[in-house]
């Protein structure tokens, strides 16, 4: 373990979080993309799943209302059994939308396993459905010594929450920030459009790596409720030193973007060595 | 000559407008496409050449700073030849970016042409390549019976003109309202993000017709400039009955979006009976 100097103040910021950063103990940042949003994220010694969508390859329609609702979801099948899933300290759902947590997902998690929900709405529901170990994530929030910031996501445009049934079909979705003083900050961003409030986290928070949910999800009418490709460009104007690491591609039928439409602009705009979007199976350390 | 109502108010927009919309006398509004933002305008009965790009193909290098700068511009030839392009009542110049006003142009263009520049920087840039008739738009602007009204663009984010240097170079650009009582109402958007103003200048003016610029021309390290394929969506949702003339594409090194993109994504989100994206050459009739 390496030595960690005193706190001491970052003028550029404001906050007190220099010691938390930089300082890789034992353990790795470990980012396994598994499919859509659903990811296993080891940090600091604790493995984390996150947004388990379970369902077989073509189980359910297309999302009623949203572009490509031809096609059935997922559109892909799982890349690894979904017990080996399982083997995680906790599970995180950022939002309770079927790509986010499915019903595959709600039979498949054991009923005692330590789920983080982002209100109560998302808990009342999973203890409807018989979890028993709900946490609800605030701005701060332990797992240990693992502190998980809830962050604030805009999951669709003004214009699209002005239409009060979209508004309640969008709801809220949230993001977080993973901090450890032996461990690079992660900052898993959610379901968003890019919004002051992301583009402020990352100013804030100052992530050394980033999770963006790149997939350009649209609804009829409505246009874009997730991050597109010209997200990372923003985000890297704002970290220019961080690793994106972009998901939620290629699995859901309104989602636009694909793997090799972020690569080749994140080559395009010179930005290749900051920007990953690993395969469904694949494993990034940092 | 189809009657006139009187005027009367509008309540849901405040102004008084109706009178001016949808009553076509003798002539059709025709829109050219010539190539990049070069288009031949007939409204009204006059014809105005709007942002006249003549060098021949690759007869300069792309733009430093931007992406793909490697491709020579104007990656592809005129359709026409200069000298029926410059058959017009008068010339309109949103900006004298190079892909807006070059030298072929500024040496083709005959010296006493009447040309509307957007500010008194580019007047006197004119003035200097010896243009004697020029005339600055302005919000209340007549030429004969047809009111021209310029509009603001920002031709770049709020990250890029941050940017001393690339602001400087991104400098104003403007757009225009074409308005006449025979007339539908066009509002060429020119280069521009999606910001405020342009929202709410659809929302004031309620034009029947749009040109967008969605090339989603790219500058290094700050990304798009100008509009891109989504924001044909995000004009659809404030003027769900305008048609959308998509223009500045495939024709300068730093644009993404190619014409087949912004049709192909139309099509996807089910506005493809409002959306156009005329090749060089072509003309639209309204």
């Amino acid at each position: 373990m390496v030595a960690l100097p005193d706190n001491h103040y970052n003028e550029s910021s404001g906050h007190y979080f220099d010691w938390f950063k930089k300082y890789s103990g034992n353990h790795k940042l470990k980012i396994t993309q598994i499919r859509n949003a659903t990811q296993i994220i080891e940090y600091a010694g604790k493995r984390f799943l996150v947004d388990p969508m379970f369902s077989d390859k073509d189980a359910w329609p297309g999302f009623e209302g949203t572009v490509r609702s031809e096609i059935r979801n997922p559109m892909v099948a799982l890349p690894l059994d979904i017990r080996s899933l399982l083997d995680v300290d906790a599970i995180i759902v950022t939002h309770t939308h079927p790509d986010h947590w499915d019903q595959a997902a709600a039979d498949s998690v054991p009923k005692h396993q330590l789920i983080y929900v982002q209100n109560e709405n998302d808990k009342a529901l999973l203890q409807h459905q018989g979890f028993t170990n709900l946490q609800v994530l605030t701005e701060g929030c332990y797992f240990g010594d693992i502190e998980l910031i809830k962050t604030t996501c805009q999951h669709g445009s003004d214009a699209a929450y002005g239409n009060p049934q979209l508004a309640e079909l969008l709801g809220d979705a949230c993001g977080i920030v993973f901090r450890h003083p032996s461990e690079k900050t992660l900052y898993l961003v959610g379901d968003s459009l890019w919004v002051k409030t992301v583009e402020e986290n990352m100013r804030n928070y100052m992530p050394d790596v980033l999770i963006m949910n790149t997939g350009w999800a649209h609804v009829l009418g409505y246009g874009a409720i997730i991050f597109g490709k010209e997200d990372i460009v923003r985000a890297h104007v704002v970290l220019p030193d961080a690793q994106i690491v972009a998901t939620h591609m290629e699995a859901v039928n309104h989602c636009l973007v694909t793997r090799q439409d972020v690569l080749e602009y994140a080559q395009i705009n010179q930005i290749q060595d900051y920007v990953s979007a690993p395969a469904d199976g694949e494993s990034l350390v940092f």
